[in-house]
């Protein structure tokens, strides 16, 4: 087997940027189009002001996804909102996707419709086009991957490196209801597969299972900035969780963080759902860590302070903090937390 | 389950672009930049007469590669070269691309080392950037999709809807020898499994060893074409083999063609594969129905005819005919034989 080397790392012992990092580091650019290449939410491609972004995502069967909740349609729509968001977070307009599906016999040509039609109602939703794609078959499963392409002037693209030491940190919408929203589903399932018969009762969580099934692309937020003449200093989308971007947005612009536990935006279903879980499930772990969330995290110049400070759906959550502090979380107990990706030690 | 749908059609009752058409032909196009949507290698995006070429393709194991014969070096280089294709068969110039993979843990990084060695080795030889992707997890097995950006000047893109009746058709390369390399890989395998001490000779196959495992984009010929003057009327790559691509174009382009037996490029070696697999083994079945030559299959103006006759690695195999004529081919015997995608039957 090809695979069978002397010497083995395990994939497990490290994380998807280090992974990135490894495999990625000594590719020199030759094209002066590649305007910015890996290590953002996008591509920046162009050798004019006007530049296009492309971004990619993979949603694999069985880590990303669980068939036996997943709809089909929540599926599609979901795909491209993942790949649209990461436009958003370089404040950009999405304007097309192209969709490569790897699919087993195991689904049906309606099945297939539904992800499609799915698809569609994003697309549509976003005036974005479907312009091309590719289907093949899968031994296992399905493998759904997103192309997103947009548009945006150079002055207004944000880069997670841009951010300075005293902007203030902004996240839109609220944190960790994706993950309540996944949690409340495996806990359904377990019971279902104990009793068939089983008719799980959703209704009360109706906000949180949306938010997980189908999160919506934060352009609403990218066009409201975009009203008030506001640039972010730098932008991210939340994918892993915020304690995760927050290090994303310190390590590459070279600052540290501090953000108000008081602050995070936590809807009262996330805390509801924490608390049936377990009474050590704490809200504001789900917030710090439990990703998809798809909501946006920016910096702004303090400058901007009365221009973003009432601005509808966001919520000033902290200010970075000079070169070689660390990314902190200070507790209501003025408590001060170290923010690790997937994961968070008190520092006392 | 949420793909268990009271109707039921099986993917495997349509072919791959039957079901891409019966996925995506309602998709309305809502942007100006949408300049050409599905139903090419690329989607052509921008509103000026500088356009942006995307394509994406997706292999996944067991299905397009199968691990045990194909080292993750050599499947690297032949992902990217199936993108890089694709733009060439637009006549276009690749510049960018992004690798999206799902793996599972099985893989090791030392294994991923190799085929991101493969991918910077094809990005190096073409002048290409890897500006993106990403990595996720996979239950089994590793699923890689390779975006490809590149670049045309409006006039000059070829679609594989502009051939007219009495054009040449031309042919890149010699059709076959991938699918013939397959073929001995196959055959390999089967007797290692029975006998795990065997060392199989392959050095005299190595020219369809390579053509299967390290095909390369014919950008070469985009570039010979160009440096004639020479715009084809369509083009399009040779991945599904001979017969498949003819029918494409002359669907797209409302033409018969008529393509003579004598005049298909077909190797030593892949005549010899045949001959030593089965007596019943045609060549020429081979370059019909193979696939994945990477070869271009494309079509000029007769006016074209003195630029393109002794144009190095060039082979003019036919010519289009009337709108609603056939697909044919004609043997040295004079016999004409309908063509199919996927096989052939004799006209009488």
């Amino acid at each position: 087997m090809a695979e069978n080397d002397e010497r083995r790392t395990e994939l497990s012992s490290l994380g998807e940027f280090a992974l990135i990092h490894r495999l990625t580091d000594d590719f020199p650019l030759h094209n002066d189009s590649s305007f910015r290449g890996i290590g953002d939410d996008c591509a920046v491609i162009g050798t004019g002001r006007h530049k296009t972004l492309v971004t990619t995502q993979t949603m694999a069967e069985g880590v990303a996804f669980d068939m036996t909740f997943t709809p089909l349609r929540h599926l599609g729509y979901k795909a491209v909102t993942i790949a649209l968001s990461n436009i958003a977070a370089m404040n950009g307009t999405p304007r097309q996707v192209l969709v490569s599906i790897a699919v087993s016999n195991r689904f049906s040509l309606e099945a297939l419709e539904e992800l499609y039609a799915g698809i569609r109602l994003c697309c549509d939703r976003y005036d974005v086009d479907l312009v091309g794609g590719d289907t093949s078959s899968s031994r296992s499963g399905l493998v759904i991957t997103v192309t997103a392409v947009g548009e945006a002037e150079e002055g207004a693209i944000t880069y997670r490196s841009g951010a300075h030491e005293k902007d203030l940190i902004c996240v839109s919408g609220d944190l960790g209801s994706a993950y309540s929203g996944l949690l409340i589903l495996e806990r359904e399932k377990v019971t279902f597969q104990a009793d068939p018969n089983f008719k799980p009762q959703l209704d009360e969580y109706s906000y949180v299972l949306e938010r997980y099934l189908k999160p919506e692309p934060r352009l609403d937020i990218v066009e409201r900035l975009r009203q008030r003449g506001i640039v972010p200093t730098s932008m991210i989308d939340v994918s892993d969780g915020l304690a995760s971007e927050l290090l994303h947005l310190c390590d590459l612009s070279e600052c540290g963080c501090e953000v108000y536990e008081e602050r995070l935006p936590i809807d009262y279903q996330t805390s509801r759902v924490c608390s049936e879980m377990s009474k050590n499930m704490l809200p504001v772990s789900n917030a710090l860590n439990g990703g998809e969330d798809y909501e946006l995290l920016f910096t702004v110049a303090q400058s901007d302070y009365e221009r973003i400070k009432d601005l509808e759906g966001i919520h000033i959550i902290g200010y970075m903090t000079e070169k070689g502090a660390p990314a902190v979380m200070v507790t209501p107990q003025n408590t001060t937390i170290t923010l690790r990706a997937q994961g968070w030690q008190a520092n006392v």
